[in-house]
């Protein structure tokens, strides 16, 4: 599709606002000229990038006890309205359906914001015995924001078209607990696939979700510092079982109210996964979700251009079938051209085959994150290619961790925060008093992002609004 | 989830609107209690199912050149007005947003009933020159029509959760019908793979798309004798492009109106499959969507139990290697009780190893569709099962096409038609007027389904209504 109208250059992934647009346009994986503000098309090529996320996250949550379901989008008014916390917490963000051909609807249906409200009164009619725990169920599904806010392709969106949410039951406060420290180790090895490394933080009271005894999420570091959530896990004590009378019978035949979670990513999983790998020309995919895993240039002179072609489907087929998704570009491009495209589409492994290599009997491969050029023996394409892809999947993951470790910064000071969170994340004391903490953030005039799950506490340290003795270290950061 | 209350027996297939219902609940399906009319809530069991059919229906869509894509959800009014025909189609349908959160929309917003107008605006801005054709993507989304009608699971819905869209685009009318018949056969293919036999016809004209040249259609065989459609193919011509402004360049340099088509597929699929295959004791699944396709049975006594088990465990283990679905139903139940739950389930094959059959170093197999059993040795299991479960795919489909093909009855007199559509569907030459279809209609109080793609004439014969000779029967049903 009109290929030739994005032959210009991506802008420096310095200049990374500009730069992430015009990725997702010249990438094929976003296209933002939908006539809604906040609705966006996914190109066939981003959505095969969806595909295998989501192929990643139904594998890890189908191994670890969940299945997948699927709940209406339309909630009534009635069901929406029960929750108190919740509906402060949604009431401007939802939109509302209010007619049905020429009628007016007797009850206006809501288009599920998150679907605790569609999903409960079910879980109402489901939940009989303490035999039938724990139950974990999710869907993957379009949700709505009515965002007045900038809204940005992947981050910000009015329909969120990737909602995987999973919501589960359990008989104790203990119990869902136990799933919520679950789910966050099964989120961080989702992103751990995605070659992507994460914060982890349980958000301050004041930012949690509406209706949770508290919340724990998932962060990730953009390239320029600002923290992205990417995923967010929900202790909702039994406050929802009340709203929705979701009772079991317990062992010893009482009826008591069950104690839930929930826990969801979006999307954004995408976002981070392209801005933190993506380089200056483009795309920078691991292997496992790349639409094309391996392009192979045949280089082409007058004299051998049939062996050469023959040899290039061979390996072609060869790598099929071993499951690696492979192209060859026999197009009329000059090679710096195919180079150029292939590489906006982030494909991992280019290989490059020639009449010399043919006699030496090898192919040249070129690493995409790396550009390193090596020499692989035909006769072990296969194997040669998989490690390739295991140390390009290690190598994007070491170098994200070490940029966004080099980005964390230990502070005392206030105004030390002020400087170093336009960098990155800081850390600072706090003695957990909302007071102090809101005080905090209004003097840095940024948030608190959370308190570490993996205490970054130095010993007995002093909280800089009020002095008092902590050991309690937050993360403050600039957030999308 | 509350096994316990599903113990009751199935209705007899023969009361088939009851015995669906039941089934769709015993068989956990489908939860039809959500607070809203036709919404309802799949179960795992049920999205399992969906799962492996969506996978058939993707798998043979990407292997014929389509790609898989997602647009929005909403589609503003002003671009939802634009094709006068298509607003005729469905202005009586469609569900629309007017406010986000207090606020009112300045312009209102569809919930897609199909995503035409959701997608040409883009069309209009991707299509630049005939070579970019054919364009072939689909997506599988969430539409919405607001039926006033009786609703019923899977097969009326207002929220079509599974709805598999294709929009295509060429430069010739000639090249949209070649696409045409290539979707007829794709989904023909579609539906071979669930084992259900179609038929496929060209709707009459009153009866066609709204804004089509022309619609053909897949229709299934309900056990009570009344046609599903199961899918359409639409010949859209250049009226949307009109509409749109979708024009390429032509290697002449002029700029020309593109040809589409569009074609879909939801989950009455699914209700198709259940309702042609099962029977009095519940689920009949062909073994390629089967959530669990092989169900091992340990016949326990209180000698050996120990070898029992571990050899089911073996079992279990070699057959999940071969990527078969497999359970060990080691509770408690009496073996008559396991029958009844896995039976009501539809899995295809159930493997009983008892003591005896170990010396015997066999399994003894039950199908579920034909109840026929027999022994596989032990040594063999992967490929005598593999086995089975062609057999199963196989005689499943030649025995629904021969119900098929046994109700469908040529009939020369409208009197004959409106007894034998009681059964099936019924034949009757037709001039191919209008005034003379509609009238047949009238008189027979059913309508023309459609004109078969292969053609059913016998020669010479009349119309029933003016008289004039013709060579084309049409088929005549009761409808869903």
């Amino acid at each position: 599709m009109a290929e030739s109208e994005k032959e210009a250059a991506l802008p420096p992934k310095e200049e990374f606002s500009d730069w992430y647009n015009e990725l997702l346009w010249m990438a094929e994986i976003m296209d933002v000229r939908y006539p809604v503000k906040g609705l966006y098309v996914w190109y066939p090529f981003g959505f095969a990038i969806r595909r295998s996320t989501y192929n990643i996250i139904r594998e890890i949550l189908d191994n670890s006890g969940h299945q997948e379901t699927l709940f209406p989008l339309l909630i009534p008014e009635n069901e929406f309205m029960k929750e108190a916390e919740h509906i402060k917490g949604f009431e401007n963000e939802v939109y509302w359906v209010t007619h049905g051909g020429k009628d007016s609807l007797d009850i206006p249906l809501a288009l599920r914001p998150t679907s605790e409200t569609a999903i409960y009164p079910m879980y109402k009619m489901w939940v009989r015995s303490h035999a039938d725990f724990p139950i974990k169920l999710y869907q993957i599904v379009n949700t709505f924001r009515y965002e007045t806010k900038h809204t940005r392709p992947l981050i910000r969106l009015r329909e969120i078209t990737s909602f995987k949410e999973a919501h589960t039951v359990h008989a104790t406060w203990e119990d869902a607990e136990a799933q919520v420290k679950e789910a966050v180790e099964l989120y961080t090895e989702i992103y751990r696939r995605l070659a992507v490394p994460v914060l982890r933080s349980r958000r301050p009271d004041w930012d949690k979700f509406p209706g949770a005894d508290y919340t724990d999420a998932i962060d990730a570091m953009m390239p320029d510092g600002r923290t992205l959530q990417i995923g967010t896990v929900h202790h909702l004590g039994d406050n929802f079982a009340k709203t929705f009378d979701i009772k079991y019978e317990a062992p010893d035949g009482e009826q008591r109210y069950a104690h839930q979670t929930c826990y969801g990513i979006s999307e954004r999983s995408i976002a981070a996964t392209i801005s933190i790998h993506g380089d200056d020309k483009g795309l920078v995919l691991p292997p496992e979700i790349a639409p094309v895993q391996v392009v192979i240039i045949p280089i082409i002179f007058k004299k051998g251009a049939e062996e050469v072609l023959a040899a290039c489907r061979d390996v072609q087929e060869r790598l099929k079938k071993t499951g690696v998704k492979v192209e060859i570009d026999a197009s009329d491009l000059r090679p710096g051209a195919k180079y150029y495209r292939w590489e906006m589409k982030g494909v991992p492994l280019r290989l490059e085959i020639g009449p010399r290599d043919l006699e030496n009997n090898v192919a040249v491969s070129v690493r995409r994150d790396t550009g390193e050029k090596e020499q692989i023996p035909l006769p072990e394409i296969e194997t040669g290619v998989l490690q390739k892809f295991e140390a390009i999947q290690n190598s994007l993951y070491e170098k994200a961790k070490v940029g966004l470790e080099s980005r964390i910064f230990d502070c005392t000071e206030l105004e030390e925060v002020k400087e170093k969170i336009q960098k990155g994340v800081a850390t600072i004391p706090w003695c957990g008093k909302k007071e102090c903490g809101l005080a905090m953030e209004d003097r840095i005039g940024a948030g608190i992002l959370g308190i570490p799950l993996t205490p970054r506490g130095k010993g007995k340290e002093k909280c800089p609004v009020c002095g008092a003795e902590t050991e309690t270290r937050v993360y403050v950061a600039r957030t999308y």
